[in-house]
Parts: C-alpha cells; structure tokens; sequence
C-alpha cells in the first residue's frame, strides 16, 4: 500500500498535470497562483488512501481528489476575503494579489471545475458522490456563517464553537474521506465509520491549529504567532477560558478582546498568562485527545486489517500533542 | 400544452413550495429575499417548455428549472457585488440590503443548493445534465471575466461584444432549453437546435436590453433610463457607434464615456443625439432581426409540429421591436 508520503506526490503529480487554462487569462491565472502555493494537501490524500485501503488502488480516485483541493481551495479564496485575511500560506491572498472582484469571479469558477472533476467516475457513482458533495459544501457555508456570527457574539458556549467547527472544518474531512470509501468499494457502514473518524480528526485538526496559536514553540511552528489573539479571534482556547473563569477573569479576558487599540506583545502575553493560569493548555490536549480517542473507536470498527488502517491511525495520533 | 403563462404560475408555485430554511438564519433569510424579487423567471419557464414540447409533461423537469432558478440569481448576487449595482429590481441588491460578506456566502451556497436541485432526475440523465450545467456556469463567469475587462479596454470591436455576451447572457438560455429537451426526450440534434435557438434569443435578448435604455420610451419601460450611458458602460450601442463613426464623433463620444463628472441630463441628450446621426436605433433594430431570423431558423430544424413550436417561435418574435 502507498504511504502518506507517497499519495502526496502521486496527488501533487495529478493537479501539475491539469491545465486550468483559457480565456480570458485574468479568470485562469489565479487558479494556477492559489494552487501552487502548496500545503500539505490533506484532504486530497485522505481521500486517495480512503480508496487504496478499499480495493489498493487509489488511482482511480484521482479526480475527486483534485475536486476535492479544488473545492477546498473555492472556500479558502472566498474566505480570505470574508475574513479580510491578507496572506494566504505566507503569500499574498488571491484577492490581495488580484482584487476582490476577481477573487470572486475564480471562486466560484473553481467550485463549478471542482464538479467538472467529481463527476469523472464510474457512472452508477455519479449520484451518491454529488449528493455527499452538495451537502459538504453547504454545511461549510453554513460553518462560515456561523464563524462570522460569533465574532460578533458574546454569548458563545464551548458547544457553540464545536457544532462550527464540525461544519467549517471537519466535515471536508469527514466527506473526503467517506467518498474514498465509496470509490473503492466499502461497505455502507465501513464508509459511515471512515466519515466518522474524519470528522472527529477534523475537530481535533482545529483545536490543534487554535493551540499552536498561542502553545506551539518556534521549532514547532517556525515562529509563534498570536495571531488569532490579536485579530480576537474566538477560538476553543478562548471560549474555553471564558467558561471556566471567575468574573474578574472573565472581565479581563473581555476588556482584551474588545479590540480597543493597545500594544501588540502586552495583549499575547497578558493572555498566555490567564491561559495559563487557568491550565488552557491542558484542557486543550485533553479535548484533542478525547476527539481523537473517538476517531480511532470509529476507526477500529472498520472492516479491514490493522495493517490496512495503520497510516490513518498514524495520521490521527500526529495530531495530538507530544511532550517533546 | 401548457402557455408560457401556464408554465410561469407552475414554476412560481414550485418556487413557493421550496423550504429554503435552516441554521444560520444569516444564511438562508436572503434566499427567500432574492426568489421573491420576482421577475418573469424567463430560464427556468424556458427550460419547462422545452420539456413539454418533447414529452407532453413539464412537471418532471422542474426540479431543474429551480435549479437553473437558483443558479440565476447566484449569478445576479455576486454580479451585484462586482458591478457595485446598488438595486436589483428596484430593490436592494443582497449586497445592500445585508453586506458584501452574506452575499459572497449566499451566493455560494445557492449555487451548491442548485446543484442538489440538478440531480433530481432519472439517474442516467444525472451525468448529462451535469456536464452541460458545469460547462455553462464556466462560459457565464468567463463572459463576467470579460464583461469587467471591456470596461478598461479601449479598444473593443463589436465581434469581442458579442462573444462576451454570447458567453455572459446567451449561454445560459441555450443550455436551459437544451436540458428541457434531454429531460423531455428529445434527440440529440433537436437538443442541439433549442440549444442554438436559446443562444440567439440570448443574444437578441441582451442587444434590446442595450436598446431599450436608450430608444425605450415611457410606455415601453416605464421611464426612460439611459442607465447605461450615465454609468459608461460599453453596450452594444455605443460598441458600435464607435466602430462606424468618424474621428470627431469617436472623439466626442470617448470625452463623454471617460467618466469625467457631467451634467447627467446633458450627456445622455448629447450621446442619444450622436447614436441618432449614426442610425444606431436602425443598426441595433437589424442585429436583433438578424440573431432573431437564425434562431427561428434553428427551431425550423427542430422535428417537431409548427403548432408544438408555436410558443418559442412567438418568444422569439416578441424581442424585436415593433413600430408601434
């Protein structure tokens, strides 16, 4: 069986191959700009090892793999611009380098080549993988939405934020991973497990990425960010925070967030210290450790041999945090 | 056989019925906002006709006719934004009435909402319908592509108009028909006549859409606009009044069409003046007899009784202009 490592070139092979050219280039060349930035392409290759794993062949799965990044990278254009987010993978976003009205414009013509893609299948597949597609796409929507309401809200429970991030972010994993199994012939209930155990590592994915933000050390991630505290963004860290302290913490944590002008490094560090003083960390790790306990269940109940699963278990305990 | 009046109440009835709620309420309020606006649902009324014409029955293509619905007033939404158009049928645009941010995500999540209305049908038609929705909705937003670069050209002929139009406007006529057709029976090269019937409507369409703001009188539009001059867009009209008028007049019309701030009044009396000596109303009048005659042509060929195209062969003469 391929490893990771392997579906990762095979995959970024396939995408160099296509050629999103035409007329007029304005429209074309952005797609060529966002996919080249790169990433880890993880949604992709969770859908390709989903196959292999079915029938050993991920080959076949090919194009919905490239409808897969091609939808993911639809919504990453357009919520760089709902965010107001100038850079993208360290680069400028498509509506920076652009502007927003082009970035529009190629979003959506990447979402309608991401069907071009998804419908390149056994026929009889046609259906049951556009069905699972629209109702991906539309919970991410409505994730967005949701992410965008709570910036305004004060009111936000831990529930709250789970139920987003389970449509945002985990269920492009959970579909990913479920249309794999499909292409490859799993059983109904193999492929309901498969969506399972995505969605739970979809969760812990962004519990992960909300702690790197304020935990993860320079070698971890190359440099530590702060980021999401200084654009007050509601992530499980602060949420979780928020409910578990007392009034004159809570106040605090508040009277940061307000978003009033103040000095950069006083504002994270503040923070960190209330985080810290409150065992955020450690709450975090036990929340990501629990999701993904809960993924690798779904994972063991999944007809195949442990060999057979090892790289996705490997996948689901990457996530977790190690005491280095 | 149902009236295109007939099909317009079946259409709007089905509209109706449509539950198109959920959670966030952010997301799914503007859906009913933009379906209520109205108009005379010309696509998806088309798309229905079709289906009748081959098989007697309209009631099973409408689910695509929603969905061809849906994917309109996707298109209208993120127009919108791009165009800066602060109205859409004398009201608010989405963009407006909510913001730029709901309207990018209402947008998206109408055109994947469409999709899931696309694929109600006999499932060896799931890949065909597919195929032509996804090649049109590339061609539409290369012809926006197109649309927003003649604005800062120059140096446009009247052959780039009418291939910007043909892929922003017509494309979306042809393809509604043409999906009708397969959904009612029809045979490929009948499918492939309404397809071309569909285009040269479209384009027909669009040119009395460029006339009518400048040679519509009151009766006819209910006020005269000349939007499109005050906005100095590059229509038909104007396209081709460049393109036959000497060095002076192509002066005076490029000074009027820079943008520079005038009396709104005198412009479009000065520019009405200038199409007047160039017989524009005349030219504009024979280019839609002209797309009109080749449409009429193709319906010719379709294999069917004059009386089953009674109703298309009349849509078609009613976008020329009558002298009244």
């Amino acid at each position: 069986m391929r490893t990771i490592k392997d579906l990762q070139s095979l995959f970024n092979d396939a995408l160099q191959e296509q050629q999103f050219k035409g007329t007029p280039t304005e429209l074309y060349e952005p797609f060529t700009y966002i996919l080249s930035l790169g990433g880890k392409r993880m949604r992709p290759v969770m859908l390709l090892h989903a196959c292999e794993m079915f029938c050993g062949e991920s080959i076949k799965a090919l194009p919905q793999a490239i409808a897969i990044e091609l939808f993911h990278n639809f919504t990453l254009i357009h919520d760089d611009i709902m965010d107001r987010a100038p850079l993208r993978r360290g680069l400028p976003a498509v509506h920076k380098k652009y502007n927003s009205t082009v970035a529009i414009l190629v979003g959506d013509a990447m979402l309608l080549t991401a069907y071009k893609y998804l419908v390149k299948c056994d026929p009889q597949l046609v259906s049951p993988l556009i069905n699972l597609f629209n109702d991906c796409g539309i919970k991410i929507c409505e994730g967005q939405q949701l992410d965008m309401n709570f910036e305004k809200s004060n009111t936000l429970e831990i529930g709250d934020y789970l139920g987003m991030v389970e449509l945002k972010t985990a269920y492009l994993f959970a579909t990913a991973l479920q249309m794999g199994a499909i292409i490859g012939g799993a059983s109904e209930s193999d492929a309901s497990h498969l969506f399972n155990f995505g969605k739970y590592i979809g969760i812990s994915f962004q519990i992960k990425d909300d702690w790197l933000d304020s935990f993860g050390t320079v070698e971890r991630i190359g440099k530590q960010s702060g980021g999401d505290i200084l654009r007050n963004k509601k992530t499980f860290l602060f949420i979780k925070a928020l409910s578990i302290s007392d009034d004159l913490t809570k106040g605090q944590l508040k009277s940061w967030f307000s978003g009033e002008q103040v000095n950069d490094e006083e504002k994270v560090s503040a923070i960190l210290k209330i985080y810290s003083r409150l065992g955020i960390d450690e709450v975090s790790r036990s929340e990501m450790e629990s999701n993904v306990a809960i993924a690798l269940q779904h994972l063991s109940r999944v007809s195949l041999t442990e060999s057979q699963k090892k790289s996705l278990a490997e996948l689901a305990k990457d996530l977790l945090v190690r005491n280095e």
